[in-house]
């Protein structure tokens, strides 16, 4: 039977072929490109499409790019829009579509299905997900995580059965530490030897990205620093050479480790980081409602010390693709690849936490307002992170799936969302539209710079009294002021201010 | 039965009074400054002897400064010193030297015993300590801890009692978040109503002090940014002026918050900050060391991220006055002041993660060596900070306490410190002298600088061959080569470099 793959953006379907080859395209686009060094990205998801781009935008050295991915629902649509001249990605940096035209108008950037690409490549760069499966107990509580590395291990496999012997392969994707040497490299080895390769001239390193899904998307590529490794001198100098290619080393710096368990562990660990001082303030946040304070100003005031700098805001709740898993992935590995009798607890502690987080704003507008499930509310801004349209793991889901399962009427809006794939809902743009049936409770969910502008507070200020819950803190003293005017308002993390406590 | 009160430092002994009465001595201070205001400064430790040397040399106004503390065994020597011409504590900084001279050569700095003292204040600062008694399980694990305010009230009292009714009082002492309003306030209004005074004309605020000591300890008074409030504008007003007669505001921003719930939030979540960021560091530490990695390079890596800049180090243990209690204080706070179900439960076990880190490096030691027992050890650094000789709850006293517990052998080296009070015991500065007999194990505890330099190095490099153990990532790649050519060479959160993982 016939199988398709829709574009989740436009609705556009594609018949997946049932023979699967390629090779014509691929051979015509090597032929074009005679003397220019291949590049090969594993993984046209928010990295690997964006990496790719890249790579075909190089500072110094003119690549000629395949992207590859598979050939399923998911994904094979992402390849023929590529090839069809529409970048698979809704951006807001025009840098996107500038290099995507720019690689378009030189032909050195194709998509395919086709493992046989590999064949071609002098890098290999490995954009794949690597996801964490959680589970959760009664109480929606993280109780258990595994990780299941199987599609990983095919992916480096239908690499090592195909690629040069001396390629280099660069893994780019976040992955539990010890995977390059105990889980990529074996597999590559294992390959080799049955295709009679030398195990000597291919080079394996590891080099995490810092991609920032936004108006800065390109820019967190290319002029962010890098840390890098390599299995050996060979691989980690082959690494460095490339990232020199595509990476603006006059402003940010490349940092060398001594192996790959050092960056793999430098990526979870950064990401714990963040992932757990969010949680440590998050009970600050209680604490800070309760004594009738507001939070964001404490933060403010402590952040003027540059020991302090990176202190966070609470919020909604974490989302976004890697400080949700990051930390599990870190733990997992440190006791099922390294045998550790224990994990990494307050890492893991810090998920638990954040994971919590939507439920506290639910359970907060339970206790403000009466028989919640009769009322009407609209949700300002659905995704993880402001200004930007990424739903991957957005708080806010969990926060619109409890008030669905209580029986909350909804309308969403967000300037950067226009259908919420992960909920399977019609996201409006227009804020008219959300506020015109003058909703019972108003939710600022998301981040969104629109929702500080005055011309956002005069428009809730119109429909009738209701309460007003801003789950970031980005309300200002004045804003809170006019709407409480009229309106109930509740900012998460700043206690009343009439409380004398 | 006569008391006497012997100086730490010195050993000079002096007799307390048996009838309490210093108001001729004040009498005559007061006299001596007919215009001047007055500061009156409660406790002279590490942080009030230092702030009444910082506002008897103020930027913009000569206050006549009265120190006060109480005539008991262990602060009425401190008194007596100020008075004699020598400052109660030994310090790096030159500044406190030259500072105590220029009071001194004014005449406008006096200390005392005596709470009339009090009612010559234009101002009081409540520089006292109030610290957290902890309790621990069998495993010597933090099991429960209790703050017992007695003696705080009974000093706020002692300034009710005495103080004029216009007085502002200003509390730095870190104090659980609640206790102005809810302890402070009520204890002054008390006074003052059976002293028949007004409650309308004190001043009572907050702002916490942020005193490191060390080098820079003058500076870190007067060029440091300051939160303050009060408990009305009258009070947070009269906080703002008087700050900025002693802090370089041209430099630092005073930040005003709402309330002293506030800033006494602020103050321990600041410190609660640094110390839930090091035990979130101590088990990637422990990771590190069985992935074969060196866990500094890689925080300096990360570090090179201004979003990360904040990342802390590993090392022996957490001391200090403040890391080690006050997110206690405030977990404490929340329950009891407010009521709270729960405490900060990260936070809490922050400290209690880093409560263990030097029984860490002991059963490190106890895993590398055969028969630890029989060993002879000399510690490398006693106190809790770097180039800097504050033994107050120094990690260092932990491990000591399980290697003299174990019958090991030690020899005491601190180039700031001569006698180890906690300890009772003798601390050479001369690094011959604990190095002569040939230790079998070397163990780097604190950061200080000449630990680095390579006439250290080469003297370690002359004794037999023995353990080199640094437990805070000193060491230079170069330096652990040289000094393996001779010895077995450890460093905490640095796996083995030969590890194969």
């Amino acid at each position: 039977m016939a199988k398709f793959s829709k574009n989740s953006l436009n609705g556009k379907s594609y018949r997946i072929p049932d023979v699967l080859d390629d090779s014509v395209a691929l051979e015509d686009f090597i032929s074009q490109h005679p003397s220019k060094k291949i590049v090969v990205v594993q993984g046209l998801g928010f990295v690997g499409a964006v990496m790719a781009l890249v790579c075909a935008n190089a500072f110094t050295e003119e690549y000629a790019v395949i992207g590859i991915d598979l050939p399923n629902e998911n994904s094979y649509w992402k390849i023929r829009s590529i090839n069809d001249g529409v970048f698979p990605l809704v951006a807001e940096d025009p840098n996107i579509a500038h290099l995507f035209e720019q690689a378009r108008s030189r032909g050195n950037f194709l998509a395919t299905y086709d493992e046989v690409a590999y064949k071609y490549a002098d890098v290999v760069i490995v954009d794949i997900n690597l996801d964490v499966q959680k589970s959760t107990d009664a109480n929606d509580v993280l109780s258990d995580f595994s990780v299941d590395l199987s599609s990983f291990k095919s992916a480096i496999k239908s690499i090592g059965s195909n690629c040069r012997e001396d390629a280099l392969i660069l893994v780019e994707t976040t992955v539990p530490p010890g995977t390059c040497k105990k889980i990529v490299q074996p597999i590559i080895e294992a390959e080799f030897t049955k295709r009679g390769l030398s195990l000597r001239k291919y080079k394996l390193g590891h080099s995490y990205e810092r991609v920032m899904p936004g108006p800065d998307y390109i820019s967190s590529i290319r002029n962010f620093p890098r840390v890098y490794s390599g299995i050996n001198d060979l691989s980690a100098d082959a690494v460095e050479l490339f990232l020199h290619t595509i990476i603006d080393t006059s402003r940010c710096n490349l940092t060398r480790l001594s192996n790959t368990n050092a960056t793999e562990i430098a990526k979870v660990l950064e990401n714990s980081y963040r992932a757990t001082n969010i949680a440590f303030v998050v009970e600050w946040s209680r604490f800070a409602e309760e004594a009738g304070v507001d939070l964001y100003s404490i933060v403010n005031a402590i952040r003027d010390r540059p020991t302090h700098a990176n202190l966070m805001f609470p919020g909604i709740g974490v989302g976004g693709y890697c400080l949700t898993k990051d930390p599990l992935l870190a733990s997992w590995a440190r006791k099922s690849l390294f045998g550790a009798k224990s994990g990494l607890a307050m890492s893991v502690n810090g998920v638990l936490v954040n994971d919590q987080m939507p439920k506290y704003a639910y359970q907060f507008l339970q206790r403000v307002t009466y028989e919640l499930n009769t009322k009407r509310v609209s949700l300002l801004g659905v995704s993880y992170r402001g200004d930007v349209g990424d739903t991957r793991f957005s708080p806010v889901q969990k926060l619109f799936e409890l008030l669905s399962a209580a029986g909350v009427k909804m309308t969403l809006h967000d300037p950067y969302v226009s259908f919420w794939e992960e909920c399977e809902q019609k996201i409006y743009s227009d804020i008219d539209a959300v506020l015109k049936d003058n909703p019972d409770i108003v939710i600022i969910s998301a981040g969104h710079s629109i929702y500080k502008q005055e011309c956002t507070i005069n428009k809730i200020l119109k429909i009738k009294p209701a309460v007003i819950y801003d789950t970031l803190g980005l309300l200002t003293d004045d804003q809170i002021e006019l709407l409480m005017s009229k309106h109930s308002v509740y900012v998460l993390g700043r206690g009343d201010l009439d409380n004398d406590n």
